[in-house]
């Protein structure tokens, strides 16, 4: 039976390496399509929480993690597992090492681990981020050297992950997804096999064309949002209401998209995406400046909003030194949890750096989460007309829809309001 | 009876200085909603065609002059006559020097011809594109000088034009416009002036606010053509088709906005407007590096294209001087005959230089027109298998869909492909 048979009629299972923002929503979807899904992880506590029904994120309810298991999921630490399962799909992380470079590790980890168990009639997909030439040039030579021969007993493709926790409007199943496979036959099995869990696929000639979109995708957010916090800082110099500005243009009804300036930008993609093809661009001798300067341009935003609340304290005769400041918002964006290189965290640990006397409130974090770079014994405030009077300052880093914007402008003795959602406030606002 | 009144009568006249590409639009605009239009312009020629029913553009038949001047249109070089005017709406050309800095002179010009004629009761509308604080600081005292009180007996607003020539979903009416004030009066006298003749007015809080609404938008595209031009260099290096990447990208159906890449760019706007911000700018100690990095890789295309020509003929053995060269489509963009700024002329211009024996074809532009900086005594050669076969290579620089692609593909020997057309060409087409 040919792997594509196997996949039509479901007997087909489906392993997911690497079990978190991205594998848990795509064995989700697999698994409500029918398969028998096996989720493979390192963290052996991740693993015991998903077989006892926990689903370790806020977006994810637990009743979707108990149903894939009535349906015949299970979690595993044990790679030789995957030797059950027909298609692999690594979804693992891709972040950048200490000198912003690519750090592949966490793939050829997972490869070095899988390797042994590779067997004929399986596919393998890479949904992590990352430049353009990885499926081919790592992946690739992993597959040979079991040999397995490309196209014929073995099916290698790559399906970059588009994720958007919090998204109100479309979930993975809705959202058309990439496939560009090693040879036409790996491609076509890549197809078939994710026509059956994503509304719309959406084929590429190469795994390397299909590696270059997802990058292109989070490059044009990291350039568009560099621009509007270049812009946001000439405004304010120019006493213009950045804000009021890019909705009027948003009212053209071609040619512009409205991107908005903030303290920084955060989460696992924009901030370091980009640099993976900054990296490989290097090998052929060119620069990728667009880039550059965006993440430049987006690096400096913490220090401006320190900046900006420096010069309004000091107007008011203070130091940022024993100040009072209270950070509002430090998710990485509006209405999640997620703290992955959220930029609220770099304003908090300048503020800490500086001696401000600071605390947090957000309603997603209710407890500053172990990082591996960032360290705070904090848990959040809540937000009270008294809290907020006994400020020297107000920090607005993470717009979140549940705050009471109308209660913290009449009661903050001032604001630093990175996202524009004070937009009268007189002397006791100042944009950031 | 107060402007307002006159406007909501009808019974005040519309004078539109400058009849070009943003003027005859809106005289056309305010003669329909059933205002008088007076036109004024210092070209003499453009004012008896006009008045003897001649659009002078394409997209503009000339059947609507007719129907104006049936309404009672009329045009004029007399600057006295604007008296006669109850509106005087400016849409004069904003360019830059040969030093790349703003050149107002058309607007200063225009003030010094009517401020002897400028009276109690008008209302004066500035809509070319500028700096942020042009009508503040370069109008306003010509209004004042005039012994007139802004907001009382005079209203001074700033309304950028969004004319897009060609575009076939939008026109003037239906493109909301954008107005800010000198004075709360002035700002709602121009939302009730506009709010006749287009669907929906946007007010901003200035005019300040109003004029960096204009720049934001054509910076928003100037940067996103960088972008794509660069990202464009980087994947032919990789051996991608950008093209297909933008495409494949363009299915994310949040976050990201498809722009294309190409030999530059062009048009009366976008390769200028972006600086006059970053003239400004200046003034405050800032740098718009956005601004200037997107006009540095745009600037670069033309070269780009001649350097993949270069190679493509090369390895044919052959060099560029000598060779037949075909130009196909001169216009700035497709559909259109505007030539203004357009990179086609900076690719014939390298290619004159580097003595190909160089012809052009475009369907909109039958003869190569009179233009300020660029001199070619050429007419549009038309596109036969045998024009085609004849040339060593032929450049797509601007695709009108009135081209013959699969003739054009099967019939020329070499295609440097600066948009995308020719997307499995084998060894003929090279991208550009």
């Amino acid at each position: 039976m040919t792997f594509e048979q196997r996949v039509q009629d479901r007997t087909a299972v489906i392993g997911v390496v690497g079990l978190g923002y991205v594998g848990i929503p795509i064995a989700l979807g697999f698994s409500a399509a029918g398969f028998q899904v096996l989720g493979l992880d390192i963290d052996a506590d991740r693993v015991a929480g998903l077989n006892a029904g926990k689903s370790l994120m806020r977006h994810v309810p637990d009743e979707q993690i108990t149903a894939m298991l009535a349906r015949g999921f299970e979690a595993t630490t044990d790679p030789a597992r995957i030797a059950e399962a027909d298609a692999l799909i690594i979804c693992v992380p891709t972040p950048l090492d200490s000198h912003r470079e690519p750090d592949l590790s966490f793939v050829t980890g997972t490869m070095d681990a899988l390797a042994p168990h590779l067997r004929t009639g399986q596919l393998l997909s890479l949904e992590s981020t990352t430049w353009p030439g990885t499926t081919e040039e790592v992946l690739r030579p992993y597959i040979e050297r079991a040999g397995l021969t490309m196209g014929e007993d073995f099916y290698l493709v790559y399906s970059p992950e588009r994720e958007d926790p919090g998204n109100p409007d479309y979930t993975t199943n809705t959202i058309p997804k990439i496939v560009g496979g090693t040879t036409p036959a790996c491609l076509a099995a890549g197809l078939a096999l994710y026509g059956t869990a994503v509304e719309q696929v959406v084929p590429v000639s190469s795994t390397a064309a299909a590696e270059m979109v997802k990058l292109l995708e989070n490059i044009h957010r990291s350039v568009n949002i560099g621009l509007v916090n270049e812009m946001k800082v000439v405004a304010e110099r120019m006493d213009l209401d950045i804000f009021e500005v890019i909705d009027a243009a948003a009212t053209k009804p071609f040619g512009f998209t409205a991107y908005y300036p903030g303290p920084g930008i955060g989460g696992h993609c924009i901030p370091i995406d980009p640099f993976y093809l900054t990296w490989k661009a290097r090998e052929y001798g060119l620069h990728t400046r667009f880039i550059e300067l965006a993440g430049e341009v987006n690096a400096a935003m913490p220090d401006y909003v320190i900046d900006r609340l420096f010069r309004a304290l000091n107007t008011r005769g203070k130091a940022i030194k024993g100040a009072k400041v209270l950070a509002l918002g430090i998710a990485y964006k509006r209405n999640v949890e997620d703290m992955r290189e959220s930029p609220a965290v770099l304003v908090m640990e300048r503020l800490r750096d500086l001696g401000a006397d600071l605390s947090y409130s957000d309603p997603h974090v209710p407890r500053f989460p172990r990082m591996r770079k960032h360290r705070f014994e904090m848990t959040s405030t809540p937000v009270t007309p008294e809290t907020l009077a006994a400020q020297d300052a107000v920090i607005l880093l993470t717009d979140h829809d549940d705050f009471d914007y109308a209660m913290i402008g009449q009661h903050a003795p001032l604001i630093i309001d990175t996202r524009g959602k004070f937009r009268d406030g007189g002397d006791t606002v100042v944009r950031a």
